[in-house]
């Protein structure tokens, strides 16, 4: 894990210095994309319409990944399964829900093409499909639903502001949805209510701010997390990485006390 | 406002028989949409690919609506600008956020072109779209954003599982959102925490529930509001509608009130 000495690297104005090293580990934009993918479940379906030859047409969707390609349930007697029969040109875009700036937050837009699942392709991703959305076993086997799969070939990250790139398609389907993204807000909400002292010494010790009268843990991934630090020139963001990637919330809890315990020896 | 004696109309089995009449006053679908796309503020834009020509491309977007169509402020650097530079032709998915069955939710697309925006128009708009977005003002007059609008010409709502339909083009710029809406979720809490007895007696004396243990609210809007009653046949759903529509949130304290005082009178 880097680590850095009260004060040192300063550069430039207070405002425009960053506290920690740009360097530090972070998830890729890959991993960020695919994680979003795999907590959210429920996209816009972009096709092309049917009786209005050409025009795009965004409807609501439930899906799951099959190897980083989304699967659907849906009925013939929908707009977007007649539009998907006609041309299966697709792409489907998957939001951060939350509160706050929406535009701060999280998307991603998956374009490929749509074909309707059969054989094993199908078997496999149905049960994936119903573990992710259980209330659909009941209609999964009517006649007028069937399982479709949009292959995607090209992949849109946006992370919030000025936090964009197109994801190689290697590296979206070598990506590993990150295993603390469904823990992250009670492990937030735990540090915050319970461990401020420690967030305040994780800040002076393994970053460059000298003072700060408390901070607040504002995001967690298994490379690392990040606090609001409440210094003299305002609030500032404070990443510190993990010494090797979570593998689980439990690891979550050993590193955090163990980072707590090396800041306060310092 | 329609009533009902107890036990009158029983037809077809406990678990068919609705308790309400089912042409007691609702929300129509234009209604129901224009108040979901009021509420919500932000979708995605749906367009035609610029560099995979003719391929539909989701991205997120925040708007707000000038009589009905959706207003825009976007990046020239953003793949949805330069799609619609390419062709106009696009869609806005608006979808209602939330817990539990998401394909129980609401959501409405609106079909249309996008244009630029100028002059007056774009002044007006402007106004609309920075009172919903305020965050936006620093940037509103960047010369690399620019105030579109989709001119909706079609218009598809999908209210939950089976409500569904093509919204008349002058239905939609004919509707007005629900001026209830956004007092709902706390007059719900309010009724479900602290009036628990008052809809418990709506549901005895307006519907032909004659047992009713219990009653929770789940929807209220100008018309009437919504509650699922536990009966000895389990959970139920019982509307009853408002003598006259409400035209604000106290208005709705006021005929809540009255609607109790009729109802333990029967």
């Amino acid at each position: 894990m880097r680590r850095h000495g009260h004060g040192t690297g300063s550069k430039g104005t207070p405002h425009q210095e960053l506290l920690y090293d740009a360097d530090i580990a972070t998830p890729s934009h890959a991993e960020r994309a695919l994680t979003l993918a795999s907590q959210v479940g429920t996209g816009t379906l972009c096709t092309l319409a049917c009786d209005m030859p050409g025009h795009p047409y965004g409807s609501f969707v439930t899906f799951a990944l099959d190897g980083g390609d989304p699967v659907f349930l849906i009925s013939e007697l929908a707009e977007h399964t007649r539009n998907l029969r006609g041309d299966g040109r697709a792409s489907l875009l998957v939001s951060e829900p939350g509160d706050g700036d929406p535009l701060a937050r999280g998307r991603v837009t998956l374009v490929g093409t749509s074909t309707i699942l059969e054989g094993d392709d199908k078997a496999r991703c149905r049960d994936a499909y119903l573990e992710s959305h259980p209330r659909a076993a009941y209609y999964a086997d009517y006649t007028d639903f069937h399982f479709w799969k949009l292959r995607v070939d090209r992949i849109r990250y946006i992370g919030g502001y000025g936090r964009m790139s197109w994801v190689e398609p290697d590296a979206w389907r070598g990506a590993e949805a990150d295993p603390i993204a469904p823990h992250a807000d009670r492990i937030l909400q735990h540090m915050n209510d319970d461990h401020g002292s420690a967030l305040q010494a994780y800040c002076l010790a393994f970053s460059r701010a000298t003072e700060v009268a408390s901070a607040t843990m504002v995001g967690i991934d298994r490379h690392g997390f990040e606090m609001s630090a409440e210094t003299p020139e305002g609030p500032r963001p404070i990443r510190v990485a993990f010494d090797t990637p979570l593998t689980d919330a439990q690891d979550a809890r050993v590193q955090l006390v163990a980072l707590a315990k090396k800041a306060r020896s310092e």
